[in-house]
């Protein structure tokens, strides 16, 4: 597996696994039905870095990495991760996410946060919680999920200045 | 005071007060050196309802509505408020906030939720409580005061449901 920053020619594989992900309405607070166009700029933001993991030439997780707020909120990183269906269950996320803190403490980002972790997602919150992430907030019933209504979301959070 | 859906004539009333505000720095976590066409589209952005406060057609304050989320996390609302220096301790941020609540829950949200609210910020931090909003999560040092250094940040949320 390699991770390289995304360019042009990975727009396709990027779209194809940002819909596959949105359109699924489990995971992300996003509209299900949000345009390619849509998709891509908010994976390409301006403030953002984005990631693409490939195999083989076959893209199979793509990530982002940029400041959770602005001004002086801007030292704390955010991101956001999205495997392939495809890829599912091979340490993809695993591997992109080692490779994001890494990222984001050569960016000289202090600490990072993720806002919203829906508490369904099991295999993210096992993820985040082996690589150092605590839950610093709980917000009651903030996501509605397809199948099991109203469910908590957690904030979660971990300092980049020590390991 | 009468508050109203804000229209292009506020404009530079309102860039006045938001980059007197922004530009001290100490209470929101957007760029000191935001321009005034960066500010604006921020404030009128197209997922959020902006409105006013004016007293003998002078505003006093402004604020904007809009969900916190998108897709299945939309029924949680987010809010920002901005009291302009000279109408400071007349109520005009209590009076915003009530407004606000109400009309959260006529746009059928469920709930408001603040992601930001730097624990130096007493004033907000007390009229939030009162307003019936619980701190739910801390963020460690996210806000870097310009005066105090690093400070932790709240997030507050309340139920629209039931008073």
């Amino acid at each position: 597996m390699k991770i390289r920053v995304a360019i042009g020619a990975d727009h396709e594989a990027i779209w194809k696994i940002f819909h596959e992900i949105v359109a699924a309405g489990d995971t992300y607070a996003l509209d299900p039905e949000m345009s390619r166009e849509e998709a891509l700029a908010y994976w390409f933001r301006a403030d953002a870095r984005t990631y693409v993991v490939e195999e083989n030439g076959r893209v199979l997780g793509t990530y982002i990495l940029k400041p959770n707020q602005s001004g002086h909120g801007s030292h704390v990183a955010n991101a956001a991760f999205m495997v392939a269906s495809y890829a599912q269950g091979s340490g993809v996320g695993r591997t992109m996410a080692e490779h994001c803190l890494s990222e984001a403490r050569r960016a000289g980002f202090r600490a990072m946060q993720f806002n919203f972790v829906i508490s369904t997602n099991t295999a993210a919150l096992h993820l985040w919680k082996q690589l150092g992430f605590d839950i610093v907030g709980t917000l009651p019933r903030a996501f509605c999920h397809p199948e099991k209504g109203f469910v908590d979301v957690y904030l979660m959070y971990r300092s980049l200045l020590e390991d």
